[in-house]
């Protein structure tokens, strides 16, 4: 089998209460395992500002060096939220009501309540395709690569679903684990030569503290079940040469 | 009293496993709440993978653009933990054995468990600042304005403490949160109007949904108490005209 092109992302958390630590950002996770499993390896994710010349700047160099883009945040019904208006201009487009968008949301809302704030969440960068919101009603949307969505974490997932035929990814990546009774020092020379042997699997290592005793996590990350297979039985050869028990492997 | 110019800071998390949404990053929160309280504003945060380049590439651009740069991860005995030869190399500095963290760590270790990994951690640029730390012995270290960090939660919190006297920060961001219960729509116009009055204050708008009801967060960030003050004044005359109910205002 032809071994295709790795497809790449980048994720760009629009939001001031991100970096001001008043809000835990979710929408990374949820976004990333949701690209894993269709083949996409997210390779950046930045957290910038609700400031129209940095989303613009941003947009535009993140754009370019990856197959897709997914913001979140910014697409809501006051003045901080300036994502449209920006990807209009990141693109040169005009920003404008989109009639698609004004319909689903006059449906959307009952007789007298489409108020004018309602109807900014209406306006895209031009000719954008809308993404379906299944929670709320108000749309996010789509430019040529960047692919905007609201930063309410179940308004997030909700609309993930939905985007799935937009995505053309690679073989998707597989992920296997490995929980070992010991500490990071003990194994690190031995995991090295295993790294060294398999360069197209990503060998992680994660010390972890649970119930009251240390631990390290061994995550295996490839496009390559069989890669994962040998490189899996060289770590349980060592571990168990090593006497360190293994707590879990799947 | 004479306006500092804002001091301004960049967090790089360190780690493919933030990237492939295995682990939620918490230490942006940590570390932005912390800066928050020495007068640093937190104005982009980026989650890189354990690759070299990419490491020497995003510290060199975003060290010249920031007051102080915050690493995490990276800093433990195992192949992938590669931050300090990558800020070497961003600095053009030899990476060696730094002779305070070899102390540092033999100290701290029983007779003979001083092996291979665990000296790898005593590895730094050359004349590297140390981060103390209080839980488990590895030193973070600084060069010029990066300060790395280890990526555990729990070790990095427990350290960021011994770093104020590095941070010259300019006067606190003050924030202020007032909870209606509404939806953003409602409020949208009249805050544009009291963003427009008030450029000195940041004026964010979160919805969130709890317990079975909808509500907006409003936050107002500034360094300057009196302008938080005339901005609440003017919310809360707007909400009490609209009759809607103020759940929180502090």
């Amino acid at each position: 089998m032809t071994k295709k092109i790795q497809v790449n992302a980048a994720i760009l958390i629009i939001g001031n209460e991100i970096l001001s630590g008043r809000t835990q950002d979710t929408n990374t996770g949820s976004i990333a395992l949701w690209l894993n499993s269709l083949g996409v390896k997210v390779q950046e994710v930045r957290v910038i500002p609700d400031i129209e010349e940095v989303i613009v700047k941003t947009v535009n160099e993140v754009r370019k060096k990856n197959t897709y883009v997914f913001t979140t945040g910014g697409i809501g019904p006051t003045h901080d939220d300036i994502t449209a208006i920006s990807i209009a201009k990141a693109f040169g487009l005009k920003y404008e009501i989109n009639k698609e968008a004004f319909k689903i949301l006059k449906d959307y809302y009952k007789e007298g309540e489409f108020n004018e704030g309602r109807q900014k969440m209406a306006w895209t960068p031009s000719n954008a395709k809308l993404i379906l919101n299944p929670t709320s009603g108000a749309p996010g949307f789509i430019v040529k690569n960047v692919f905007c969505l609201p930063g309410v974490p179940s308004i997030l997932k909700s609309m993930l679903g939905g985007l799935k035929n937009e995505i053309s990814g690679g073989k998707p990546i597989i992920s296997h684990t490995i929980n070992l009774r010991t500490v990071e020092s003990e194994i690190a020379k031995s995991l090295t030569s295993v790294q060294n042997k398999h360069k197209n699997v990503e060998i992680g290592s994660y010390p972890f503290f649970r119930g009251g005793k240390l631990g390290v996590s061994i995550v295996l990350r490839s496009e390559d079940q069989s890669e994962i297979d040998n490189c899996n039985s060289e770590i349980t050869t060592f571990v168990s040469q090593k006497k360190i028990e293994i707590i879990k492997n799947n």
